[in-house]
């Protein structure tokens, strides 16, 4: 099934890509690989404000995560014109906005991950990663996603 | 103009490359992408120090973001020998030192980007990124910066 | 001398890939770049908990950082099959689980750097590489690497 199948099947439409606020691009290509900027989580068009061991769920953070993950996806077709032209992703950097007694961002990281190998499949989806809980991120969002892909 | 043009007309001098404290080295090519290490912000020869949010402004982070942005150029022209040779950055990561309170890490990190885009062009100039807040940085400097670019 | 002759001068014993906990692989191959997940420091087959600047020490977390860097040799030589094939590392990024006063995450950092270029030397081991502390990391460990490797 391909990744707008499976798009379909869950309802999910992509976003159009959002204008960086700050004066950067959403993506480069170099050679063969697409490294995606930082994508914070939004909910209703606006910054997913919180952090998760204070204000925000294990599992709001991992929804977050799968948000974040749809929104790349809407940059990845931006980028690509057909997201099929993905051969595979290479690394995700999962960043989570944490107190400083959170120690599962890995879980919050999983809605990110998982996403991506639903619609990509197994193979094109597999992907690196490190996940971590930082300070603080852009706006005061939970979670925000970096990416490079390989087409 | 070039890039040495603008850096002429903006006074700005490039420094030699700062040898690490660390058994690492300042940058490694690979093909045709560089990867540049971790540069901290320094104020006249020293770690530039303190928190955004606690002890430094958002402006005044913004000026380190920049001034490392400059010893980045620096580091480049050793790696290139020549600035012209760099056909474009590919991707920032900006790790400003933060309060858990502090959301505009982006605010700090155009610093950066804009010195980038200035010196380097649009075109050549324009990168992913991302911004994030960290608990700390080497040295308790406020701003740290590493670098992807294309030759 | 070769990797493996040094790795047997240090007894030190490779151990075999860790599956990831979570939607994700331990490494992924493009073109010639190996990128490698995040990993965190175990010790005695456990997470290695704890922050720097509160309950663990400087000298800890260095060591916590080489065992990660044997764990990291590991997953390259089930990567690779034979780590002679490794041209050189490429960039690592050195995450250091901190207390907001902790500013010497480049000292932890050296645990992993040098073991690298001990066992890979110092051509094929020199790296670029990021130092920082956040707050937190998976399973509440004190060290965490990913790295970028050429073959």
């Amino acid at each position: 099934m391909s990744a707008y199948s499976v798009l379909e099947r869950l309802s999910i439409q992509l976003p159009a890509v959002t204008p960086p606020v700050g004066a950067f691009v959403p993506w480069v290509q170099t050679g063969n690989l697409i490294f995606v900027s930082g994508h914070i989580a939004k909910r209703d068009g606006r910054p997913w404000v919180g952090r998760v061991g204070d204000d925000v769920t294990v599992a709001d953070a991992a929804a977050a995560a799968r948000s974040v993950a749809i929104d790349i996806l809407g940059t990845l077709h931006a980028a690509t014109g057909d997201l099929t032209r993905i051969r595979r992703l290479v690394k995700l950097l999962i960043l989570v906005n944490s107190s400083p007694t959170f120690t599962e961002p890995h879980l919050v990281a999983n809605g990110a991950s998982e996403l991506f190998t639903t619609v990509l499949g197994n193979e094109a989806g597999a992907h690196a990663r490190s996940a971590i809980g930082v300070a603080q991120l852009p706006f005061g969002s939970c979670v925000e996603v970096e990416l490079i892909a390989e087409v």
